[in-house]
């Protein structure tokens, strides 16, 4: 980045950087890097306030996406809904805002703030709530710390404006998603906006620079600026971010549908290389939530479960994975406030009613066992 | 009512008369007039106001419940909903509440206003902007007339509050019954709050002074006062409202289901008395909305179809309806502003998806017809 400042040269990579990060959700990538760019061409730079940095005084707008990311990538988010939210959230609490920010570094939703900051000519705060994404409004750190919602702004591209005042996080979502249904499955959104103070003990710091240096990586310069050779970057990734290589297969099936909001799916992979002979199965409800070889966990959410292409190293999205695919998966151990029990509770496997134990992805056994054809077949059918 | 004001002894005569205009729907009559006699004994008589006599600096606050009426007898409104709702809109628009009114005088919701100016002092404006109960929120005459819903509040006992500003009226609708569904199939709502000039303009005067009347002819005496007998009631009422007889029969089948957060179904009932040997089919949504004798139009939406007790006259709300129940079914004239195209359009036939020309019902030729039996069997089971 140019000293603090976001410019059309650093979108890209952030952009690649926050579909790791994103797990598959968080929007679409390369529509919200369109529209980011777009912005800072016609408003210029924007300019990366540090979590650290803010002040009492400022008050901080996470604004993004919400809904299932079948539709953000049909259905773009028109501009005007970014001023909108911004003009509604001042109107409802009386207070200017003063900084946008990422509600979540995943997908599209790093992209949106950014694209916003540069529209409303605000910095942009280099943090987020989630240090990744996740599919639920609640699933937050603002949350973790026992923060309500506050008022909550909905906007669409039809110009309806909807601000709700929800008693708590969990009654947030089921308004906001029922909301985001209606509106046709996808609208803009900014909730849990709050001063400095409460953005600094709750955010989750530098996450856009994290999502740029992982994009830097992924286009093939790692830290020290050394070239990497495509078959090298995925492994270089995984070092930098202390991340877990998991499986390395083809997708042979696929189910995914929107529904109530969400995308909800599963994928089946057949191995290939050093995990031929072995089935990958992974469950998402927007983001990738729990993957399982031969039966047997192999991460699981709060845990980040990425998918990569196996030949370019580049991110795959819910929505952009496809039969046939050849892909990686890896693991990386989320931020710590997602491992204590709050964070478990709020977005651990029990809520999504996964019938299995949150364990360490890193902790996690990884022998490569070869189960004879007749178990893996029914093993793969169980899952 | 004593002067220009209503007491404790009024609120029974007005809850009768609007579960008559109510046809069927608005909510519980019982529950809300309950709610409304507390109050006022509490805080003593709500003024009335005649829509004529507010002026332009009136902020008139239309309030009531939105919802499923069979949630409505289950889950009783919070009187806490009433001032949240009121503090809402009073924050949304930044203008001071003046006076209440039903949005609808049907059921409940002709209760719940008078219930909400007892508890703030305010005075309830006598009319509304229905003249009668409709299941959707846009069928107002507000919206006839090209106004929107404006700023619209629903709150629920949780203590959640949403303010929309809905770009028209069908997206009013759309968004309201998401949220009503998700706070659990009911919720206190206002919408369509304006100043005196446009309520004085819109709406339809003089509705709770009809309920009381109504009331007072179903509680045995007419308007001259003179004492009527059981038997004489649903005439006398037919005679004062210019009102049809339809039909009276015993409730054959009824097939009821909280759906989307409505009310839906139909009930068919089999002839007794003059009418022996017909059939007839009552479809609701909330609101009893369509009739039909041995398969042909008795009377439809937006005129008000009234299902009566036939032994006392008492009115039957398409949530109190039961099986063997012996009933008079009458149909009254809407008021003209739902007979013009705008208002035919927003609550005819055709936007309930009925295969049904709108005829007034007055003009709709009343002929019995003695079919035989087979040829009714059939109609029956085809309606």
């Amino acid at each position: 980045m140019t000293g603090a400042q976001l410019t059309e040269a650093d979108i890209d990579e952030i952009a690649l950087g926050a579909a790791v990060l994103g797990t598959g959700g968080g929007g679409d990538p390369h529509v919200g890097s369109l529209m980011a760019k777009r912005l800072i061409r016609l408003h210029g730079p924007v300019a990366l306030r540090g979590v650290d940095d803010l002040t009492d005084d400022d008050f901080v707008i996470p604004i993004g996406g919400i809904g299932a990311p079948s539709v953000s990538v049909e259905r773009i988010q028109a501009e005007s809904e970014l001023l909108a939210a911004l003009a509604a959230i001042e109107r409802a609490v009386g207070r200017r805002p003063t900084a946008v920010m990422p509600i979540e570094v995943g997908g599209g939703n790093s992209m949106i703030p950014i694209a916003t900051a540069a529209l409303a000519g605000l910095p942009v705060v280099d943090g987020d709530a989630m240090g990744r994404a996740f599919p639920e409004a609640q699933m937050v750190t603002f949350h973790l710390a026992g923060y309500g919602p506050g008022a909550t702004v909905m906007v669409d591209h039809h110009g309806n404006e909807v601000v709700s005042r929800p008693v708590d996080g969990a009654w947030s979502e089921r308004i906001a998603r029922a909301v985001t249904v209606e509106m046709g499955g996808g609208a803009t959104m900014i909730d849990y906006a709050y001063g400095g103070d409460v953005v600094r003990e709750c955010a989750i710091p530098g996450t856009l620079t994290l999502a740029k240096r992982i994009g830097r990586i992924l286009r093939g310069r790692d830290a020290a600026g050394r070239e990497l050779r495509d078959d090298e970057r995925i492994d270089a990734l995984c070092a930098d971010l202390d991340a877990v290589r998991l499986f390395e297969g083809k997708v042979a099936d696929l189910q995914r549908a929107v529904d109530g909001g969400f995308t909800r799916g599963a994928a089946e992979l057949d191995g290939v290389g050093a995990d031929r002979g072995s089935a990958f199965r992974l469950d998402f409800q927007n983001e990738m939530l729990l993957a399982r070889r031969d039966g047997a966990l192999a991460a699981v959410t709060p845990d980040l479960i990425s998918v990569l292409d196996l030949a370019t190293g580049m991110p795959i999205t819910t929505e952009s994975l496809r039969y046939g695919a050849r892909v990686a998966v890896i693991a990386i151990p989320c931020h710590e406030k997602w491992r204590t029990p709050m964070g478990l509770l709020t977005a651990g496997p029990a809520h999504f009613g996964y019938d299995v134990d949150w364990v360490p992805v890193e902790d996690i056994p990884r022998e490569r066992r070869a189960l004879p054809d007749s178990a893996r077949t029914t093993e793969g059918k169980a899952a």
